[in-house]
């Protein structure tokens, strides 16, 4: 796809400084700007860059002031504000590239479904009964929405998400390719020949609105009662979340964390990635979390940061670590006092 | 789906006090009960609950003594073991969730597949050549059986599970949704030019009865041989088992753990979310080791519990661990000692 | 399949000592050769097994001296160098089991995707408009391929590899199941109800030649630009790319490990398993990074080798470690000496 500068002009209603026929294929960074691209300047930080980039456009705010004396290669295209006509562009762009409404022939949709208006069922999609589909939803190839499970409206459900049974998920989510939700909670109750009996895991998952949840993640289904994740709610990829999981509002984790069973995080927490949360625990609103820490214990103080494995206040564990990496010189430190005391005694 | 009072005592044969049309349609812990769920009394420090629940019906003990005095809302079904009837109903429920018998017009089966009888073969299926589905195997759209592959009677493989040619999967299984097994190890030569020889990886995978694996899992085939999952074992989600691999009976893997090539785990251990494990080590029987503890060493010592990265024994471990939380007064403690010993040698 | 050992000779060039009609059905490793098994005998150090193995067949090196008093139950067959006769079999077998050249008849493929020569494109996989596929390439079933991707020649996509549009796959690239590439980085805006607003992610993933990648990986699309991994680079399972990460030529990582967004690493560095390497840093070439290590900093040495959570030189933590499971015994130390000078305090 191109656009000339002046089919970007119209579109962000901005105005035109050098060529507007000069076309673009591709977005950039104006420091690393190439010939074929559109980049912006909103930080008047990166002004110089202005001089010397090779993007074919430029947008920038409308009180630039340029210097006459510099050469510039780059069309430019004044505008009130140069990152918000960028965003807005983007945005038109990638909905130009959203599949358009409609069912495939090969999406398989049970007649006891509820399939809401302009949605867009890709191809090998299943869709089994009482399932229901909000308006506007979007679910590409080899999605799988189990029986009784809703879907809000304007949801996209990426390639191969699966959805098991009796889940609700919320509008304006979006969920990415391989991710499974309502898989069984991993509960088995020991036995006496030391094997092991399933609990039957009859629960269900529920996601609120405005969800983003990565690719190839794991959500459970509660063994009784829901798995919860709250409006807002950001999740990067690979992650776990077991049965009976609670995740507050706006609350955002990253790659490769898990969550044990029956924890419930906080509202506007952040968690890094490869975080270990153990189960039954209580972790409180705004807390921070570094990456790769275990959490063995509750977390009642608001706003707390943490890091470590067992985690514990971030500053508090830094500086115990400093003292970690210098153990050899403490403990040459010992010896030497050792030493000393024992000189003494001989030297009495 | 709902069930009244009087449907769920036929069904456990238990006997009603209250209204026998009131009806349910989930289920609840007797502690947060709600109207319309069902509930059960087991152990008997939460009766006090059963005065104060909202659930609609609880199934209690035969033998549970009423307080006349205070009122019950709920209707009770009573039976000689409310837990086990309460399990059965659940089960009963579930079954009643099953997908029937039957292959769906879209599965694609070979001609030279073999396939038992009573199973479901749902839609988008694929089972290549020389395959063999068991009796009563469950096959949820998308699985994938490669050629020479075969399944166990009573197994189910949930959405998009895929299992690679040549591997063995045995009876009563459940393979959740996304789980890759029989995916080439990680085997390259290095060679005179810094890059890497495909090793062919052309052993296989073979899973004894009785094993549950979680969701996004990835089992690799043996480079030759077999990697083993011996029968009871319950895998999480999310974790990774490599090439040769061999995981004792009755062993439980909690999520995101790795195991690496050709390790030996023992039965009846319990390993921790996120734990890792190094190639070509051996684990001895009932080990336990913590979350994200990383083991590089063998464990040959039956029943020991581990912590730590690297991991040795737990109790060691928090001891030690607590003393470098207290680094920076140890420290503290050394520098007094440095200063008396300072001021005496100035003051002789 | 069976061969032969007459059939096996012939295909390696070598001469057989024993029964030429003697057949195999599968490999082991000598030293636990099973009867209807192929063995080689590389390494000196093995020979011994050459007259205890129950391997039908035995590949050596024209130059094994065999002890004449000593029985041999194998054929053996003559080569001038055994393992690679036996590696350039495997590739035979290998090869053989490869699926035919063909496009699947429920293959949806878009009339404007060009599909090269020889490729095997297996059931219900899906290629989208402007896709490329390079000749003798093969798509396992439910493999998608978004608008506008480019798959190279010989290059194999297990069962239901994800691409997202606009990347780019080299040549001889090998893709596990599961994997998804080119998903959205995990970029959001904190906006002032402390809720998050969406970045586009408009870059795109490219992929050189002979990469070889695990099963349900996960690799973002860069925000802007492109993520890369150049050629040779090999991945092991369950593995986190985020968006805007450059990997080198052949560096080789293990399952499980997460590189967040905008790190680059070196050429020819390894990776153990769940290492976790923080965003905006640089990895030098060469570097070795030990299991479960935590990358907080950049690591400007060429060749450096790290350990720990957050890493430093190896050795160095080896040390400290050492000293850390001692700090019960290093504060009994600390305790003596305050007793010490305390006590002469007292008896001055």
């Amino acid at each position: 796809m191109e656009f000339t500068a002046q089919e970007i002009a119209d579109l962000i209603e901005g105005t035109i400084e050098g060529r507007p026929d000069v076309a673009v294929h591709d977005v950039s960074k104006i420091e690393n700007g190439r010939p074929g691209t559109l980049s912006f300047l909103a930080n008047p930080k990166y002004t110089p860059y202005l001089y010397s980039t090779e993007a074919s456009i430029v947008i920038i705010n409308d009180d630039v002031h340029l210097n006459g004396d510099k050469k510039i290669n780059s069309t430019l295209i004044r505008t009130p504000d140069a990152y918000s006509a960028f965003a807005k562009l983007l945005e038109t762009y990638n909905k130009k590239r959203e599949p358009q409404a409609g069912i495939a022939d090969t999406a398989i949709v049970s007649s006891k479904a509820h399939i809401g208006k302009g949605v867009y069922i890709g191809d090998y999609v299943v869709i089994e009964e009482g399932a229901s589909i909000g308006d506007n939803a979007q679910l590409y190839p080899y999605t799988f929405i189990g029986r009784d499970t809703s879907i809000g409206r304007s949801s996209k459900l990426y390639i191969g998400v699966k959805i098991y049974h009796d889940c609700n998920i919320g509008q304006n989510c979006t969920i990415h390719a391989g991710t499974v939700i309502g898989s069984d909670g991993f509960g088995f109750a020991p036995q006496q020949m030391q094997d092991y009996k399933k609990i039957p895991q009859i629960g269900n998952v529920i996601i609120e609105d405005n969800v983003e949840i990565g690719t190839n993640c794991t959500i459970d289904r509660a063994t009784m009662g829901s798995t919860v994740i709250r409006k807002g709610v950001k999740l990067d990829n690979l992650i776990q979340v077991a049965h009976n999981v609670y995740i507050g509002e706006n609350t955002v984790i990253a790659a490769q964390t898990g969550i044990s069973g029956s924890s419930t995080i906080g509202r506007n927490c952040m968690l890094g990635g490869q975080v270990g949360v153990a189960g039954h625990l209580e972790i409180a609103d705004e807390v921070k979390i570094g990456a790769q820490s275990g959490i063995s214990g509750h977390i009642r103080e608001k706003g707390a940061t943490v890091l470590g494995s067992p985690a514990y206040d971030i500053s508090a564990f830094k500086r115990a670590f400093t003292y970690f990496r210098n153990l050899p010189k403490i403990v040459k430190r010992i010896e030497s006092l050792e030493k000393k005391l024992k000189d003494r005694q001989e030297n009495k």
